[in-house]
């Protein structure tokens, strides 16, 4: 049941991802149409540079005028692929008012904007749909929002920067310092020259904001993610991490309290056993890991980056969307109807891993132990090395919060025979 | 915009899967209106032991008339959990024609029958999904039919099987024998005391039929799937996969053919690279591995069998299509347009590690060689272990057809030197 009037679609952005968009439209639109039930058309395509040569996208598709582009009435889809959150929110707003569903691969916007534009796209009965927002290529809103609809999940793990992955990959693997591994990362093309939104974990913070709201069917915003970067990540702690039989990652936690009250997210680097499957996530890959009451533990695994994989998932999204506006239907859109507060990161429940540097002297131990126990801190195993009369002392702790923790921590500080605590890692995934 | 009427869902078979959907069906009430937009009621619980306990399921709605039931005409979505060819078939063309959509696990049917009942299902405007029938609770079919929509699936290669992985983790990880590995399997209750389906990859083929159809867009019944057990692999096979950096799992392998214009489907045991993704999937864990052309290469990792896992399936099942029905469309449905045939086993192409015994004399080497080169099939490497007179050989090839591996295979048991051909395997994922 072909029909043959296209759904036309607005192009926003024509870079690495949207020229990935538009070539595959157009070399694939045979497949696009019989998936879809009718042809999709490029009716325009807004740049910055309309003087760029283009190559497949005829030159009079080409626009510097977004919003007359969204404005004209007859667009059936806005891909927005600009990023960034102006003009990228009053575009989707104006597509939305204008008629057209949204497909977006923009984590920022929606991860600071997501509730105000779900109700918005809601009131226009139109779509809004962002797979390629969060891990790129892999398929993880739709599995978390529709897969896992009859499903309650407790828990999402995931390695969702792939610039990240590859330092701390390439640290584990050749004993690199974290310098090092990023000059690597930069020269290869993996990290940009301002490497801060990646390395500080603001880019893995946006998505874990997202997956949160996702995963618990609550609001969770960006302000609300604990956030601690991976540059202060050493040689030494992958030492560490090796003899407890770890690796370590940068993750974005998203947790439903035990009592099922409250939600928790968070963005930090952290030991997690060689036996747990996002322990053999090389290189530049992502991975997700979710654990729910009934299905057990899953993992998504793919490229959480690039052209071609971003405009993969844009381009399962638009043939999602082209059906729905077919059947005169909006597939499943915002769903926050559980409003979970969300804890602060005092309240987050995990073991650490704490490297202290103390005096090689008789009665370290006991003082460090007392300080742990006066601060409802149970240690698991320590493990002392001495030389030269300083010694080394690693902790591991049973599950503790975070704010115990920091108690713990300050206290320690304050002891004469500690003389700095070399590092604090914190152990997941067990 | 909650509406009051529940949908009312009819449950076909109470067993491991379907008690489970029962049960979160109660416990879960809430949260599944809230995520449908309507509350859902159990109208009816199918079984063949009426008189058996079934906790939480009020015994008013237990029936031995499975027929009845779906016949009543107010019955929204039937859940089939029965498995089997009949009277599952029957019972969902019932519903169908009775108004209601289906929601199935049954793998069975649906490689059997699939093309049949997707007729069906779209002739009466009824949804027919099955996310459980393939690897249980992990998002497959939906990923595959919706999210890479708008991509090109090449290949995919998937540990579907859960007995037959745990067989051959524990065959990898202990040294142990195929027989001991089932044993054990058989007391843990990972393997039937008639392990056949599993262990011939009966079980196995049926998913890559429903696979490969979905992945390429076109029908592959289960006749079309090339299908070897596992029952032969042996210790010395793990020794030799380890010499060679590899493991051995039992794959499901679907492939379009370099030229896009055909596709095989094959179950069978083959080495795979440790540093594969597939190769840490352990226990009785499934695994699939996407490749596609702007995707890149994706894996979808979870428990593919059991009863809350499968229940997690079949309720994501449940909430789409309850959502369909409440807006008036119908999801997805197949897509088989693209009508490519399915090539015979012998045009596979792939790598072979070939063991011979062969006796230990000068130009035995040579003569193999011949053979080889006789039949097309490349050399990459021989490693050659003599003692007391005997000796082995052992083949790695190049990529060739299985048609002129199974030639060179044969005339090279009719050379005197060439004692017995002890195992063949593919090599892939590399």
């Amino acid at each position: 049941m072909m029909r043959t009037r296209p759904l036309k679609v607005a192009l926003l952005g024509c870079g690495v991802v949207g020229s990935e968009v538009a070539r595959i439209m157009t070399t694939h639109a045979d497949d696009l149409a019989a998936r879809i039930g009718a042809p999709v058309e490029l009716a325009g395509v807004a740049v910055r540079r309309p003087s760029k040569v283009r190559e497949g996208i005829p030159a009079e598709l080409i626009t510097t005028d977004a919003t007359a582009l969204v404005k004209s009435g007859d667009i059936d889809v806005v891909v927005e692929v600009i990023g960034g959150i102006e003009p990228a929110r009053t575009l989707i707003t104006t597509a939305l008012e204008h008629g057209a569903s949204v497909v977006s691969a923009n984590k920022a916007l929606l991860a600071q904007d997501g509730a105000a534009l779900h109700a918005f796209a809601e009131e226009h009965d139109k779509d809004l749909y962002y797979e390629a927002a969060v891990a790129g290529a892999i398929p993880l809103i739709r599995p978390l929002r529709e897969s896992l609809a009859g499903d309650k999940v407790n828990r999402v793990l995931g390695i969702v920067n792939g610039t990240t992955n590859f330092i701390l990959d390439k640290m584990d693997s050749t004993g690199a310092g974290y310098q090092e591994a990023l000059d690597e990362a930069t020269a290869l093309g993996y990290a940009e020259a301002d490497p801060t939104a990646d390395v500080e974990g603001f880019d893995a913070a946006a998505k874990a904001a997202i997956l949160a709201g996702i995963a618990f069917h609550t609001r969770v915003r960006l302000d609300d993610v604990y956030r601690e970067g991976m540059t202060e990540v050493t040689a030494a702690d992958f030492a560490s991490a090796k003899e407890m039989g770890c690796t370590i990652k940068l993750l974005a936690i998203c947790e439903r309290a035990a009592d099922g009250g409250s939600v928790t997210a968070r963005v930090h680097p952290a030991m997690i056993p060689l036996t747990h499957p996002l322990a053999s996530v090389r290189g530049a890959y992502n991975a997700v890991f979710v654990e729910s009451d009934a299905a057990g533990q899953l993992m998504f695994y793919g490229p959480g980056a690039g052209g071609a994989p971003t405009a993969s998932a844009v381009l399962g999204d638009l043939v999602a969307v082209c059906r729905n506006r077919l059947s005169g239907a909006t597939g499943p859109g915002d769903s926050a109807y559980t409003q979970l507060p969300v804890s602060p990161m005092g309240e987050v429940v995990t073991r650490y891993h704490i490297s202290l540097d103390v005096a090689d002297k008789p009665g370290v131990l006991a003082q460090v132990a007392t300080v742990f126990a006066e601060h409802g801190v149970s240690i698991d195993t320590v493990r002392q090395q001495g030389k030269d009369g300083e010694a080394s002392l690693v902790v591991v702790t049973h599950r503790a919060s975070d704010a115990s923790l920091n108690g713990t921590v300050e206290a320690l500080r304050t002891l004469d025979t500690v003389r700095g605590v070399a590092s604090i890692m914190r152990v997941e995934g067990e």
